[in-house]
């Protein structure tokens, strides 16, 4: 099988991860910070790694400051509940995800004041759009670092130093850049980055986290078992524990510590480079098929590794279904993006989305494209 | 190692329950519900193939009324949170975990009317005392099923009688005794059932599970991608999408299916009668020393597999540290609920509390009395 759905949880995972999380289970899976006994301190010393590893990849100073969660989405809903209230302003984009477009949609019908702005059909917002909507109650804005359908990169930099400049919270959903392309918290004056760690950080699914800066509070949904302060009905109000209620995911986040490790010794630059190269090529020989409509940027190095396109007179998920008669991955449809086909004019079918990933070679990338030259040839 | 903590998570598990994870992961760890290609095809129908599991095991009815959460916690937050406003009021007990307690705290700081319920000694709420309580406003009774501090097992099936008899809404707290002993949701009334994959039903950390009885509606926290009707920026108002947004753990529900499985091939009444004998023969021993105050029942078959004790003049947490050093795993200390220990005296010592499982032997509680022996005579 040919897996060019890297977008939606990479694949395969370095051996390293697999072997932690067996590891793990087999050795060490107590319940970490609950226990002191030997493996209970060996799970939650294993999870303080992972912390570690992460915060060290995004210049995080405070491992305290991290914290897990299940997925992304509950980051991000955790992140967006947890500062917005009614009377607030929050500026968003129509590129989002659906796990910053929904809670944001319930949140709007609370009483925040939500602004989605625009992108041009390449994916790229400007600044001086999200400039142009800052208010007074402004207390939030937030970009999806790189699109899931378009691929298109945000140049969250500048977005950062806008919000910063203005006193405004700065989130950063960054589930499709995270292992992909460089972040850093602090040159990039990101308040709440949200990100999966079974995508681009390599790790099993059952992993997410959300960074918070030091001093920003959010209100909690989750409140149970944490460990700490047991005697009292109060939910602590510290980091990390306030938001890991319940037990952990330890053999997820062990096995995510080795997705880390493995980026690191890579280079987050090698792997955007070499991911950079199999997108390039991708667009470079789908260009040249008159009957491909491909959606964003044609530059493969102004893109993360996400590729939509549509074949002409094939519905996508027709595409899809013969793509995986020949044992190729793709995803077809709407990626949980409901505002951004209306950009692109895809609101009736959807796209075909190739996204590859570190594992990929030219050689997958090569029978891909003979696959949809074949599909369009017997359609 | 001996480990003899069972209740905070348990360990080891079936090795099919590891062999299953691994496969996932290796094989077909793909996105459940968003791809249509082979393994992403493959995910979603193992994913339910555990909902089946679970739902068979607790005669739940229809597949979509079970959820799939990250542990017992959030299941009870979605629950408790879910149906809970200002105005109602809600009955539950001081024998709870934190993870019912503290949102139960949050919520009358919010104007929610909380009953909490006080318990005999041995652990054991008192029928009439909840019927009592019981006012034209209240909407729920909360009760653990097994105490994660003294085994005692609630009469849920006269509480469930009640509770549907006054039209009040039931939720159990099975996180001690899922997998351990039968539940039937029909027989025993229960309208939300919230209990952790990765303890009685012998399935990875970061799992857990809410059943929602059909007609329940309930709030939701977490929104998101659902890979369903995503071209709406609205959640789906259906289970159990509404409230699995985001991508779940793949390889944790696959293993938890295997746990279950494992369960229904020995039969849960073998495994209930195995762990009361580990825990009868535990009881009837350390009953003879003299120097042991014990906990809650000193029946076997009246409790779950869990006993709390304290050795007279050693602390719990230095009982903890010695048992460790014999290579026995325990856990000492408040064990996350915040109000039993001043039923039982125990509020400013905690605990040792030991839980066998299925894989414990006589030998390994045998071993356990001859360390303690050992601990009080060099104390």
């Amino acid at each position: 099988m040919i897996y060019l759905d890297n977008a939606a949880t990479s694949f395969p995972k370095p051996s390293e991860v697999y072997e932690e999380v067996l590891k793990c289970m087999k050795n060490y899976a107590a319940n970490p910070g609950r226990g002191s006994y030997e493996i209970a301190v060996k799970a939650a010393s294993k999870i303080m790694e992972t912390r570690e590893e992460i915060c060290n990849l995004f210049n995080i100073a405070s491992l305290f400051n991290l914290i897990f969660t299940s997925n992304a989405t509950e980051a991000l809903n955790i992140g967006i509940k947890g500062i917005l209230e009614k009377g607030d302003h929050v500026i968003s984009t129509v590129i989002e995800h659906n796990s910053v477009l929904r809670p944001l949609h319930s949140l709007s019908e609370k009483g925040v004041d939500v602004t989605l702005i625009s992108s041009d059909k390449a994916g790229y917002v400007s600044i001086k759009d999200i400039k142009d909507e800052i208010k007074k109650n402004t207390k939030m804005i937030i970009i999806s670092h790189i699109s899931n359908v378009l691929g298109s990169i945000q140049d969250i930099k500048n977005i950062g130093n806008l919000s910063k400049s203005n006193g405004i919270i700065f989130m950063v959903d960054a589930s499709q850049s995270a292992g992909i392309i460089p972040i850093d918290v602090e040159r990039e004056h990101i308040d709440l980055l949200a990100f999966s760690g079974h995508k681009g950080l390599l790790g099993p699914q059952g992993t997410g986290c959300l960074f918070i800066r030091e001093g920003i509070k959010l209100k909690n949904f989750k409140e149970g078992g944490t460990g700490s302060n047991s005697h009292f009905m109060i939910q602590p109000d510290f980091l990390p524990d306030k938001f890991e209620s319940g037990t952990l995911n330890t053999p997820g986040i062990a096995g995510l510590g080795e997705g880390v490790k493995f980026i690191k010794r890579i280079g987050i630059d090698s792997i955007q480079k070499y991911e950079e190269e199999l997108t390039s090529y991708l667009l470079e020989e789908i260009k040249r098929l008159s009957y491909i409509k491909i959606y964003g940027s044609y530059s493969g190095n102004k893109r993360g590794p996400v590729v939509s396109f549509n074949i002409e007179g094939v519905d996508a998920s027709i595409v899809g279904e013969e793509l995986d008669k020949e044992g190729i991955a793709v995803r077809t449809g709407y990626h949980c993006a409901a505002l951004i086909h209306d950009v692109i004019g895809t609101e009736y079918a959807g796209t075909v989305r190739v996204s590859p990933g570190y594992f990929n070679t030219f050689d997958d990338i090569e029978k891909l494209i003979v696959a949809i030259m074949r599909i369009y040839k017997v359609r």
